[in-house]
């Protein structure tokens, strides 16, 4: 069996730690085996491996987070990174045809995708690996799995079963998605279980589907040719158009981490970085990625959420407010800290004169690592190291930095930074309002880096 | 009459937006008569205006807080400038003597001191208006004025009158510093009044006690001989020793603006700052002096409060808790934000590597203000401008300096900035950690400064 990863789920409800341009995969805040912290594509990539589903595996992630991806799972496993984010169906689609023309999977292969952002326990990977078997006794085309809904929630899609069953699947009569709660509870009357988005089905199946809407079905030409025009969900593309389907119920747990509500009750402790809940507080959680203290004293089922771009205090009950309370602006503001491949950046200041922006970030490379040989066209870059040893590639030429030195980058001038011992600097950037196409990646890489993914 | 208003009122239990180095005075938070915002000492200091109390005014603070209160209050009033905290006594002294030996007062003037930290009406300085006659009727050494206690209060001290009473003021019989709710429902019965700790007395008075402790009469021998033992308050050193002395009972609202309870009171509107509340929330408040957006959803009498020191997130009546919660380290934190006689500096990143230290901050120098002409001992300064233009002295050369440009200030380099329109620039300093002493104030200044203040 070929599994897909989609690592998704952007959304305004975890704000602030998750919006437009973060999402919430990668918040470490579940809590490992170990003892420590992951994030959900951490415990989900983890629960993969566990149930041995990992030996064919893919990630389709979007390109501008490809690198955090690498971060938190590592290398062993390739990331498909798509340019647009343009749904389910082109991140499904791009993945499978990866499978028959790059690795040579056959036609018959099962392929099951499933999203990043659930959270299940290690059964629910048990009944995955159970899929190719039920496919093949009911003779379906495609099987997707049903959990089990806690409450009428107007929130999630539902499969109504058709009425005759076997012992562990059933045939799907209808889909219903988001419905209202009085016709939710109607639906569960029938048996409807909420739609989680693992599906599996054949290789060829979807190859099939691919030819009939006149798409290519080899992987490079796909990435070229994938209609660009709107958003393709593969519930509507695929799902909703395909008779022979059956759905296999999941009895177990499945949580939807998607508001501060679900999340805050897997968080484990109290309080998540910085900071103290106290007093007569009663089931309040306190989430802080600032590196300034928060004090929480007394309140009653409050999250306190705190990261670079904004604060949430709320009534959990009433978190998933802040959807309509957040202005475009806050939900799509400058990125204020990023993980990249070789360390961190966090903007320290932003100011805006005129026609000219400047930029002051703290940037920190690991040791061994370093950034892409890149220019940039129309900004000048400043750099003063704070800490550590390292060199830097200026126009070609290698030269050793240390601590105290301050380095000067025109625009235009070509380079990039690779840190001996952990190398803390000041990255500061000046250069005109608004300006698209800046930075240019140049193809005259650092000896030695290691090509990951088919197209990062 | 001589008014001395006593900028002190540091504490905690207005964290994060006041603490150990930060006093609730400067913090522009209350509604002034224009709609605006006022600070505590612009309030009081517009409402002395107002009773026409400032013709012979002085402030005493703290030498790290003239800046700002100059700021605050203008030039109209000299400032005190104290290297030490050391109480009431010491700064009521101070002031004194300077009335008598700078400013020629007579032994028969009235003088009257009052803190900056409390939030009266104006009837409330009518009454200091008629302290000197009082002082003169009832022939008493000191006078005090005895607010009507609201409830059995345990952070107050209570003034106890004798039985026998006059028409306007009352014989004292004892003080009681802070007792037990218990007591203070005793003491209330008693008619006891909460100490707001303004005092009236003839400046001989004053000078009389000094003599008796062998300590000098004259200001620039007091400001040399002031014992540094000890914190000495007024109230044990004079008051509790005075038996010829008389509360002047106040009926009208006065509010110790102490603690996020009552100062949220006089708020006005329920977002100070950027942000939102919201939802169900019920006399809920944000003060908000970061420049990221806080969202409030929810919440029954809340106080949020940030600042760049860290968060407050409290039940109203629990907020006071927070002095318990508080480590030395986080209520005597690095200065993050700072306001100058010329401008602001804000601590943008604080980075510290084995013996050296790194501080990156943003420093604004308002059109025609200028830094002083200083140097460091072993820090090494780096300025990048991002905006504006104006000009430096370095080494005693006068050189013009514009956006983009970077300056270097090795450790020994006298130097001092002087803005023609608003200038922004980043200053970064490296050097050791934990030096005392780097910064040395050059007696040669830039021409044309005005000298405010007597020590300043």
């Amino acid at each position: 069996m070929h599994i897909i990863l989609l690592s998704g789920g952007s959304g305004k409800r975890l704000w602030p730690l998750s919006h437009g341009t973060r999402t919430k995969v990668f918040l470490k805040l579940l809590t490992s085996p170990d003892g420590g912290k992951e994030s959900m594509i951490q415990r989900v990539v983890r629960q993969l491996g566990d149930a041995d589903l990992l030996k064919s595996a893919l990630v389709v992630s979007h390109h501008t987070q490809t690198e955090i991806t690498r971060n938190h799972i590592g290398d062993r496993i390739p990331i498909i990174s798509e340019r647009h984010r343009r749904g389910t169906f082109p991140a499904v689609a791009l993945a499978t045809t990866y499978f028959y023309s790059k690795l040579h999977a056959d036609e018959k292969d099962i392929v099951c995708f499933l999203p990043a952002d659930q959270y299940v326990e290690s059964s629910f990977f048990d009944m995955i690996k159970r899929l190719p078997d039920i496919l093949d006794r009911s003779g379906a085309e495609l099987s997707l799995i049903g959990t089990a809904p806690t409450h009428p929630s107007s929130q999630f899609g539902y499969i109504v079963p058709a009425p005759e069953s076997e012992t562990d699947y059933h045939r799907i009569e209808r889909f219903v998605e988001k419905p209202d709660e009085q016709l939710a509870k109607q639906l569960i009357a029938q048996k409807a279980m909420w739609n989680c988005g693992v599906y599996a089905f054949r290789l060829g199946f979807l190859l099939t589907i691919l030819k009939k809407a006149n798409l290519p079905v080899l992987f490079d030409h796909l990435l070229e040719h994938m209609p660009q025009s709107s958003e393709l969900s593969f519930d509507r593309e695929v799902a909703e158009r395909t008779t022979n389907s059956i759905m296999v119920p999941y009895p177990g747990t499945w949580l939807d981490l998607g508001s501060w509500d679900s999340l805050s009750a897997r968080l484990g402790s109290p309080v998540t970085g910085t900071g103290t809940v106290s007093g007569q507080a009663i089931d309040t959680h306190l989430v802080n990625e600032l590196d300034i203290p928060i004090h929480v004293i007394g309140g009653h089922r409050l999250i306190v959420a705190a990261g670079p771009d904004g604060i949430l205090v709320a009534n959990k009950q009433d978190s998933h407010q802040i959807k309509e309370i957040l202005t475009d602006a806050e939900n799509h503001s400058q990125i204020m800290y990023e993980e990249k491949r070789w360390g961190t950046k966090k903007l320290l200041d932003y100011t805006a004169a005129g026609q000219t922006e400047c930029r002051t970030s703290r940037v920190r490379i690991a040791a061994g690592k370093h950034t892409s040989y890149h220019l940039h066209q129309s900004t000048a870059e400043k750099l003063l190291v704070l800490e550590g040893d390292g060199e830097i590639i200026k126009d070609g030429a290698l030269i050793p930095v240390s601590a105290g030195q301050l380095l000067e980058f025109p625009p235009g001038c070509r380079h990039g930074l690779r840190a001996t011992t952990s190398l803390t600097y000041l990255e500061i950037h000046i250069g005109p309002h608004n300006v698209s196409n800046d930075h240019i990646r140049l193809d005259m890489d650092w000896p030695g880096e290691a090509v990951h993914s088919p197209n990062d």
